[in-house]
This record gives structure tokens, sequence and C-alpha cells, in this order.
């Protein structure tokens, strides 16, 4: 099954006629397979494919799908594809195809019924039979009282009541997202609220307006992007590059980071140079340069990882994060003390040099301290500004590392062997 | 709001009584905040409440968080607490707590009926009607038939239909997992159904049994820790590491990877050490060094995230992947070209070397090349025999470009500067 998926998406990207293999799938396959190609390729898809064709595979979608799938498509296209759709779907379509697709918004869909608080058993589930005959889905129903929401009616109380009873004893508190929230946030009213489905309003003054309706589900996607996204942002890999890309794609969503490196890189070799006359007169400090700037780089990067996970499940912030901060540096000397004892005690058993070994293991519990300051600090302050703190961290943390790191080394090495 | 959870977090983590802390929050913070915490400090909000605190928590979980809560108390309190719950709720939680709570069965819950298929929609009403009486939860309704799992009735049917018509005429298909699946694997599910719940089975011969059901919003948990988790996998960090943990568990959770590392490093310092006599002889080579490594390395995590995301997505295997790989060769022989002529012409201008820029540009363009290809290729092995592409991919791709990336750059240095 994994191959049999690979093969397809690796068929479609590469393919010259991505259309015609996409229109040979089976039709639930193509929904499934569509969603999980990267954006490129749905783009190539979609152009390849006939406005027809389009059509009908949108025809069999979600409106909140088809929204997805239209946008990719130019705009004559979406027009007359829209044209032909039914008053309803089209309707529907239309007004998502309104709002950020990155924003909460993006992520709602319009299964829903408002009722006033009001309305008896009986009216509601009139409302929701009706609705059900049109669609052929089930609406959440959201409750209304003076313009305000007032929560959700689960659909089992239809189910199980005799209808005697007010509809208001059935009322959830229903927990909301504003239409122009970042998705980020939504996914905070989740993660306080799993078991519900978020209501997404356009609050105005006195007035909410419902505007769609938000299901644990429709975040999966979500979340499983946001996987990989960590692992991108911390390599300097734009958001939308996929392996399928051909490589010219490649390079022009590198290169500017590669280059940003290469300017930190040659921070690190300014300091390096600064020594140019101790490592002439004693080389085998070249040979251990990258042992001592390699560990701090990793050590460095472990803090940034914990951090940016406490970051992200609000378990550490900027303000709060000193006993964090100190935990690190105290872990970085003490991994410092295991890692320089392993690395003096071979200098001076291979160089038979203990004061090498003492330069080296001093360096190293140091470049440790170092590594785990900034490897907290950095995404901490980064996050304080309202950056993402894993995309930009790794470039401070290791140019901290290394240029530090050189410095320490080679300063010592100046100072204690004497040269 | 970010603060203040952060702050009740940090709170319990430094407590040296988090059972009170953690009673002074209010009801429905309680369940929200114990949940986001990390595992260690959960333990020990868990251990140092009284055995009645931990059952008045437990109490008014969900079974299947209170089975989470309960796996965490030692035996007897387990016992004693199991003990004094109604029957109902003890025979779930002691059902739960005998699965692996990493596998899908410690993702499901138990608010299912199963119905013959034969049975009215009087008659499921009825059942249904019974289930939420008892449990106030309204239940997923499983059709089965001749000892198969025929698929999944929606609670709506029971809102909206007459009732004359047949059960089966309303039954959708439900996916489903085995019981012992890993949650990577009930993720894939879902990622092909996401609108549907998950039938969580023991299969036997002839006959399926149903243990329980996963809805969407019960992998949210697991997806949210999975983003973080691939950063804490590349840098080497164990799964349960918080940012709240002390300095001793920090270092009992990262020194092996760092000994591990030290080991690769040296592998690199040993590369160097081949050419001692070039580097004595012409000293500027140890200031570039730091250049060349760095760039190699950044540009081989780069081709790593892209794959690790890649395989993350079904969209590429080793079988499928030569093109990938082939595409990460090309592109790193364009950056290495771009970057390598700014190294170049840096060196020339800088330190009036054009051999020196030579060599620097040439290497560039060979340790990107090495880098796209052991930063793709390492990811699909490592896959391919089975192991998660994270863990282990970093320490094999910088090992790669560091010793290929020094033994490149000096090896023409000497030759090229004919030294």
């Amino acid at each position: 099954m994994a191959d049999t998926s690979a093969d397809v998406q690796r068929t479609l990207a590469t393919s010259t006629a991505p259309g015609d293999e996409f229109r040979a799938l089976p039709w639930p396959r193509q929904r499934e397979v569509f969603f999980q190609l990267p954006d490129s390729v749905r783009r190539s898809v979609v152009e390849d494919l006939t406005r027809e064709q389009l059509q009908g595979f949108v025809r069999r979608l979600d409106p909140d799908e088809a929204t997805d799938v239209l946008a990719l498509a130019d705009e004559d296209r979406q027009e007359e594809i829209l044209r032909r759709l039914d008053d309803d779907r089209r309707e529907r379509i239309e007004f998502l195809l309104e709002f950020d697709p990155e924003s909460a918004a993006g992520l709602m869909h319009l299964d829903y019924v408002t009722v006033g608080s009001q309305r008896s058993f009986e009216e509601v589930t009139e409302r929701v039979r009706r609705y059900e005959d049109r669609t052929d889905r089930f609406p959440t129903v959201f409750v209304m009282e003076g313009g305000r929401l007032l929560g959700e009616l689960p659909g089992q109380a239809l189910a199980t009541t005799t209808g005697s009873e007010a509809i208001t004893d059935y009322v959830h508190d229903t927990p909301t997202a504003d239409f122009d929230d970042e998705q980020e946030e939504v996914i905070e009213v989740f993660r306080a609220n799993p078991e519900s489905s978020v209501a997404v309003l356009d609050r105005e003054e006195g007035e909410d307006t419902v505007l769609g309706v938000i299901y644990a589900e429709d975040l999966l996607r979500v979340l499983e992007k946001e996987a990989s996204r960590t692992l991108y942002e911390f390599t300097g890999v734009t958001e939308e590059e996929s392996i399928l890309d051909g490589p010219l794609s490649k390079v022009r969503n590198r290169y500017k980071w590669l280059i940003v490196n290469l300017g930190t890189a040659f921070l690190a070799a300014a300091v390096v140079g600064l020594f140019e006359d101790t490592i002439a007169a004693f080389t085998l400090l070249a040979v251990y340069m990258p042992v001592v700037a390699g560990m701090g780089g990793n050590a460095g990067t472990q803090s940034m990882a914990v951090t940016v996970r406490g970051l992200a499940f609000d378990q550490v912030s900027l303000s709060t994060g000193g006993r964090a901060v100190l935990n690190e540096i105290i872990a970085g000397a003490a991994n410092g003390a295991i890692t320089g004892l392993l690395v003096a005690a071979i200098a001076t058993v291979f160089n038979q040099s203990p004061l090498l070994g003492l330069v080296l293991g001093t360096s190293m519990v140091l470049n440790l301290v170092i590594a785990g300051f900034f490897g907290t600090i950095i995404p901490l302050l980064l996050d304080r500004a309202g950056t993402d703190p894993a995309t930009s961290a790794t470039i401070f943390i290791t140019t901290a590392t290394d240029v530090l790191g050189f410095f320490i080394f080679l300063g010592l090495a100046q100072v204690i062997l004497g040269i």
C-alpha cells in the first residue's frame, strides 16, 4: 500500500499528462491521492484536466474540498465551472473562496444550521431533516439567543429525547474561533476542547454571525503537515517544497538559506583567522577544531529542540524561562565534563600532550555551557518577538557555538600552550 | 492565556507539592492541564495526590483518559481506586489497562454498541437510549453480520428516519484497525478516511470482535506530539524529555547521543590529521575548513528534511527514489556552484590566492553533491530497513559530509596547491 501510493504520486509528479494519469484512478482514490499531493503537483493536475474533467472531479467533492481545488484553477475556468454547479453548491463554494485558505475560515465547512433558542425539538428536527434531504449531510445545530451564539445542540439529543423538553436544556457550550484567526489558534482551541466542534464566527458589535464549523477531522491534515514543518523550518527549506519537485525549484527554494549560512560560516572562519599563527605553530589544533565545533552545534540544537517543544505546548515563555535556561546551562556543563574528559584523555594518550588535553576538556565544558544558554534563550527571544522559534533559531545558535567555540578553544590554546 | 498555561505547568514541574497545586485548579482546567503536561510531571502529580484526591480526579474523566492517569499510579493505589469506582467504569478501565498505550487500542474509547444487521430502527434507538441513560454519552453504532463488522450506522440516521426502512440501507463502511496496530498505522487509516470513526478490532478466524472506537479527535494529541517529535529525533533527544525537567535527567537523556557524535567528530578529525603537513605549510586551509564542512552539513540536512517528509506522505520509497536522488544531486551541484563561486571570489580577493579559490569552489560543488546524495539515500535506506528515518539519519549524513568534505577539500589543496 505504501509503495502503491508513492508510485501514484511519483507518476503524477513526473508525468507530462498528469490529468490523464489522475483520471485513470478510481473515484475514492482520486480524492485521497489529490489531497496528499504536494501543492506544485496539485496545481499541475488541475491545469492539465479539461474543464469538463475538473468539473466532474469538483462535483463529487465536499464544498470545502472543492474550494481548495478551484482555488488552484485560473479565474476563467473557476467561473465556468461554478456557473455549471447547482445553486446551493455554487453559493457555498463562492462563499468559501472569499476567505484566506490559511485562516480558520479556510478550515471550516458549512454543514450547520442555526436555530433560535425558543424553537421546539420538533421544529429543529424538521430543519435538520430538510437540510439533510437537500445536501445528504447531517448539520451541526447552533443555537442563537439575542444575537449571540448560545451553544451547540448535539445531534444525538434529537435522536433520543421525547421532544417535550426545551432545547436549551441540551445545549452545550461551543468553543469558537474568529474567521481570520490563524490555524495555530484553532489548534489551541481544540487542545482545550478536543471533543467539540468549533464554531467560526464573524463577531460584530452586539451580534455574532456563524460562518462555518470546524471538526477535529478538519485539523488532521493541518497537523500532519505541521509534523514535518518543524524540520523544514529548522533546515531552512520553504514550506511548499516536496521530494517530487524538480532540481530547479529545489535550488530556488534553498540557495538563499545556504548563502545566509555561508555568511555565518565566514564569521567562524574569521575567528579562526585570528589564530592563524597559533595554528601554524601547533597544527594539531586544526585537527581538533571539528570536534569542538561539532559538539557545540549538536548540544545547542538539542537544547533548542526541547525549548521549541516546550513553547509549542505552552510549558515555557521568556518571562518564566529563567529556571529552564539555568537547567540547560547546568546540563551543558555536566555533558561538557563527560565528553571533555573523554576528549582530554584521547589527546593525552594519542598526542602525548596533557596540556592539549586540558585545553580540549576546558573548551568542551565552556562550549556546551554556551550551547545550553543560546540553545534555550534564542528560541525564547524569537517567540517573544512573535517569530516562529524553529525557523531562524538554528542559524543564531550555530553561529554562537561556532564563533565562541573556536574563540575559546584557540584562545585557551594560545594562553595555556604558550604559543 | 499562553503565559497562564506556561505558569501553571512550570509551577507544577518545580513545586515540591505538585498535588496541592494541581488540586487548586478549577475542574475543567485540571483536565486540560494534566494532558498537556510532560510525562515526568504527570507522574509526579499522580504520586503526590492522596488516594482520595486521585480518585476524585479519575472519577470525572472519561474511561480512556482515566486509564492514562491510572497507568501512572502504582499497583496498590490503582487497585484501591478501581475497587471504589462503579462497576461499569471499573470494567471499562480494567479492560483498557490491558492494552499497550502506544498501540491503536491505547487510542480507543468504548462508547459504542454493536447490533445485528436484522435489528429494526426502533430496537437500535432503544439500545442507544439505554446506553445514553447509563453513561451520558452517545455511542457509535456498529452493525455486525455473520460474525463480521458490516459497518457503522450514523447516529443521524436515528434522528431523521421514519423507522420503517432496514438499518442496512443506512450502514456506512467503517475503516478498521487491529488493536495492536501502531499509532502511525491508525494515522494512515484516518488519512484515507478523515471523516469516519475507526473501529478497533480483534480479528480471529471467521469472527471480528469490536474492542473500541477511535475518533479524529483522539488523534489530535498524538499528532501534536508528532510535530515536535521529528525535531527531537533529529537532535537525539529522547521522546520523554521536556523543558521542565531538571538538569540531571537532561544529562541522562542526552549524553549518549553526544558521545556517539563525538565518535563521528573524531572520524572527521582523523581525516584532517592525514593532512597535518599540508595545513602546517598553508595555515589558511584551517581557516576555511569550517566553511566547507558547515555548508555540506546544512545542505545535507535540507535534503534529509525533504526526504523525511516525502516518506511520511508516501511520496517516495527506496524503490521509487532514483529520480529523487538524482534531482537532489543536481540541485546540490547547482547550489554548490552558486556558493562555491562566492567563496572562490572571496578567497581570490581577500587572500589573493586564485588557486585557493579554485580549491574552495571545487570542493563546495563536490561536497554539496555528496550532501544531496547521502541526504536522500540514507533516509530511504533507513526507511526500507524499518527504522524511523529521522532518528539516525543526521549522524550518518553529517559524518559523510564532514569526512568526505574534509578529504576532498584538503586532498584537492594538496594536489592543486602542490604542497
